[in-house]
């Protein structure tokens, strides 16, 4: 703290007790406390505490070389899927002893280089990336540098990383088999990016469904998002529409894309579900709310950040035993944005 | 990085060069790279780049008392009118080379001692809260501890502090001018926790307003929730409804307690505006996608987080003008979920 008043240090504890400053040290340290009489260590932690002594974490991490600071990229904090995600991080990281630094890319690809690179020059312990494209340059150089690091929701394109994620193909397949029991059969499709495994997986999920059920995908009816954004949903449900092909079900990538076509289908004077039916992917806070409210793919949030902090605990020795990457099954939420197709 | 590869340090570029260690670190610096030759200093740089020198913050840091870190408190996450004042804290941080440590409180004090404890620890240059109580132990740890600070949309009950904040009086006079002119003299209000410079301001707002506007306030029609959640918001309006009096209009105090309106209202077969207008405050993302959509209360997110940012950055002597408490001007904004009174 730039500006904060001079602090005891262990070594003005020690002189105060009359003790060597190992001693102190010892007994601060829950681990090696028995090394020292139950009196003495006694009355060293209680003149600790009058004197306000306050462990530096900084010269404990220059000697440990540890930070006891985990990083987290965020792709889009203004995505209320993360909050949650974020709190299952925090709340198995805190009691473990890890502060967590978020930050924010704002989907900007510089930024996440830059941001990785202050979390490094700030020794973080390890990383969870929620911000990973299928070949991401942040994930290869954290490879290269020997960073302990998990991957969540999204993941790459190779081998060896952990990750927790969910099971895209399957959450797509349940929103399709959900839209043909009733009676879709010209159904349309927003996929995200594809350059993103969640964007591709869900797009593959929409293929081989539709194969499945014996529907034919038209390929106008199907459009590519640059982002995962209200503003690139809307763009989608308007090219969609302009097409002047006739659809009655449109299986969307993500809550924010089906946010979008909300906007645009108001303008259109046309409605959900009487018009067209709808479904999200994330099941993101507030879709609930929404008029018609989102029937959508849920995924576990909270259990997912709780999942990811586990594994970068276990990846840095602080879990017994280790834990392997994860991937969720999805689940299908109906609200009122689906409703039978009109014959 | 705990597990990282050795990194070449200062002293095995200037060896590398054949250069004095102190001429590599004028060269690294900005600001002193013109006392070293042209020449010299390309060749530095481009010794320092190949070998993949990198600066240790933590080494830094303890030379210079500084962390470049700036921690934030944020009450509760998962509420969305944070987002949007995150981005602007670190849009504004960011680029003064400042990293943002967010902790996340769960409007829980004791969380919020443990939080400020790490990042004192850690040796933050700075904190922004936007948890602050109208008495706040962890202002007044910090003011005691002299660690520059700045709330954010609250503020405390003394003066001193500096914050960025808004003019909740006015904000809520708008509200009920706004129900009168629709005709409403039977207003509820639905008010926030007490202890809190928002949630007061606000209540005496509407009081104030209502006197101004010659109506009388039925004690039975204030509900005080206890924390600015969706469940606080249900219960009171459940409440409210329960007393059998009969009301038109509802102001709340924030956009969480009306969402929690939405919720109770639904279950009992009534709808807004029609059986009753209601407004919420902040303007928090989403809130014009619900059904109606909220008249309600905008503050501005963004330039409130980018203000809180610009005055820890004076206050840790980065600007070079200081930088005063802001209160800034909230605006309506009329959306579907007030109408007319019914006559």
């Amino acid at each position: 703290m730039a500006k904060s008043k001079q602090r005891a240090t262990l070594r003005d504890v020690a002189k105060n007790v009359g003790v060597h400053s190992s001693t102190v040290s010892r007994v601060l340290n829950p681990k090696t406390r028995d090394m020292v009489s139950k009196d003495v260590a006694k009355h060293i932690l209680k003149t600790a505490e009058d004197m306000g002594y306050r462990a530096n974490t900084f010269a404990k991490s220059l000697k440990t070389n540890q930070s006891f600071t985990i990083g987290v990229l965020i792709p889009d904090i203004t995505n209320p899927v993360f909050p949650p995600i974020i709190r299952g991080i925090e709340k198995t990281l805190g009691p473990a002893g890890y502060t967590t630094i978020f930050a924010d890319s704002d989907n900007n690809i510089e930024s996440e280089s830059e941001i990785l690179e202050q979390m490094r020059s700030r020794q973080v312990d390890g990383l969870i990336l929620a911000t990973a494209h299928l070949v991401d340059q942040v994930v290869k150089d954290c490879e290269a540098d020997g960073i302990p690091f998990v991957l969540i929701n999204r993941t790459v394109d190779h081998k060896g990383v952990k990750s927790v994620t969910n099971d895209d193909i399957e959450g797509i397949r349940l929103a399709v088999e959900h839209m043909v029991k009733l009676g879709h059969t010209r159904i349309a499709h927003l996929a995200g990016p594809q350059n993103i495994s969640t964007g591709f997986e869900r797009h593959q999920g929409f293929l081989s469904s539709m194969k499945a059920f014996n529907l034919t995908v038209d390929e106008d009816l199907v459009y590519f998002a640059d982002s995962f954004s209200e503003e690139a949903g809307r763009k989608g449900m308007a090219t969609l529409l302009d097409t002047g092909k006739p659809f009655t079900a449109l299986i969307t990538s993500n809550d924010m894309l089906a946010m979008g076509c909300y906007d645009e289908i108001d303008d259109r004077d046309l409605s959900f579900p009487d018009d067209i039916s709808i479904t999200g992917y994330n099941d993101m806070p507030f879709v609930d709310k929404f008029k018609p409210a989102l029937t959508t793919v849920r995924i576990p949030h909270y259990a997912m950040g709780e999942a990811a902090a586990n594994i970068v605990l276990s990846m840095i020795g602080q879990l017994d035993e280790p834990r392997h990457s994860v991937q969720q099954k999805p689940e299908l939420i109906v609200r009122r944005s689906t409703a039978k197709a009109k014959t």
